[in-house]
């Protein structure tokens, strides 16, 4: 993130902050930043922008710890994957003179961390802001610039309407990959090839950032599993009673269905 | 398959058969086998080795139809997903003087028929061969030669462990992948990014083929999916429950029981 920021946007001051002394110390060896804060107020006082990036649920007491150091006019933004709660947070703690605008570049892999970062990360990736009726339109504007400066492609989304079909099309999977997994015995899991790994990738991903993801977008998981569980029914009741036409049909759907997701990721060169 | 083999053995005649004209036509165009035969009888009756690589439910009356044509002493094989039922139908239709030894090369992708092609598919690939108490032995050792030959790392398994495990590792995966398309609208597909595309990646696979995967090994598939569904419960109540803890220990359970499968994976060199 950072570094994609200092190479397209050489102008721009930098500066990086974690609560963590160690990932401080390892920003600086690794240079990520065009200068390491040692608090959060030397790091975000003099701020035009701040993104947090840190888990979800962190973000409340961020914004509230934040609010009475930024400048007035002062952009706030973040990269997390939920977004309703993160704005009632923002609208809540941080003061009236400073702008929210939420951001979910979907870039990024299973791997976390500094050792992962890169700074081409971003480009042809798809953010999706999110604002409600009260967003200030200039920051949101900015905000929009700054992404796609950094050479994203920019959608923007209600944070319930993001909340929701990120819900399916994200969190899901990762439930059902992390769900797959533990319904197999390790001793199995040796005989998994190839499609196993590919269905269970997201699985590796880190527990802490995930729990935040989950229980930031609680309704939406849910109703996602349930709608899950009962896709797994049908196949389950075709198989059960040697029912081939129910079986293939329930196939072929899933079949076509990703035929055309694929036909619009080609289209979108979205498709990696 | 058949350019594996081209290739490895270049003093072995390899003969096509489809019971489809276009794909013989096909076939002979693109040189996949030394000859395309017109008929089954002309395909197998002067065969040492016959290799059936059809949908599984196709085998029993494969068998039959073969049976009396084969050469006493011939080898059959096949390269299907399940093997159960298929050591049981080789075991009724052929004749006992023609042996049947059960493979299960995993290689290959969503992709199939002949335009996908390629003589290096096997080379580093698994191939579990399946026997049972009446195996011939002599020919099960050249069946393990012959995959060994192609580049293969052969295993062994009864034809029960075979489709309990690929039940577990492989179908149940692929219902997985299924069940998780078909919950998902369209639209909101759109919104996929790069975790749905490899969580659901096998769905993209031949209806027809799997249906005969999951319906000959039913009972291994209904297990699975109802282990998937408690699994997904457990998450399904830490959500709602708001259960931080038991949230991330489920997340974490799955992590780490993939890294121990990576860490396997890499020491065996079957990481793709």
């Amino acid at each position: 993130m950072s570094l994609s920021v200092l190479r397209a946007m050489p102008e721009v001051r930098v500066v990086g902050f974690s609560h963590r002394e160690s990932t401080r110390r390892k920003a600086r060896q690794q240079g990520v930043a065009s200068e390491v804060a040692e608090t959060l107020a030397a790091a975000v006082e003099q701020a035009d922008l701040v993104i947090l990036a840190t888990p979800i649920r962190t973000f409340e007491g961020y914004f509230a710890q934040m609010s009475p150091l930024l400048k007035a006019g002062a952009i706030v933004t973040d990269v997390g994957s939920t977004k309703a709660l993160v704005h009632h947070w923002a609208s809540k703690r941080l003061k009236k003179d400073v702008h929210f605008v939420g951001s979910h570049p979907i870039a990024g892999s299973e791997k976390q961390g500094l050792d992962y970062a890169r700074d081409d990360l971003l480009i042809g990736a798809r953010c999706i802001l999110t604002h409600t009726a009260k967003t200030n339109t200039a920051a949101f504007k900015a905000i929009r610039t700054f992404w796609q400066t950094l050479g994203c492609k920019v959608e923007q989304m209600s944070p319930a309407a993001h909340d929701r079909t990120l819900g399916m099309v994200s969190h899901l999977p990762h439930l059902s990959a992390a769900a797959l997994v533990n319904a197999n015995r390790l001793e199995d899991l040796y005989s998994a090839g190839k499609g196993f790994m590919d269905s269970s990738r997201v699985a590796s991903g880190p527990a802490n950032i995930w729990v935040d993801i989950f229980l930031t977008n609680r309704k939406a998981c849910v109703q996602g599993i349930d709608k899950l569980i009962a896709q797994l029914e049908r196949f389950r009741s075709a198989i059960d009673t040697d029912d081939e036409r129910r079986l293939e049909k329930l196939l072929e759907q899933a079949r076509q269905k990703r035929q055309r997701l694929i036909e619009y990721k080609l289209k979108k060169k979205e498709l990696f």
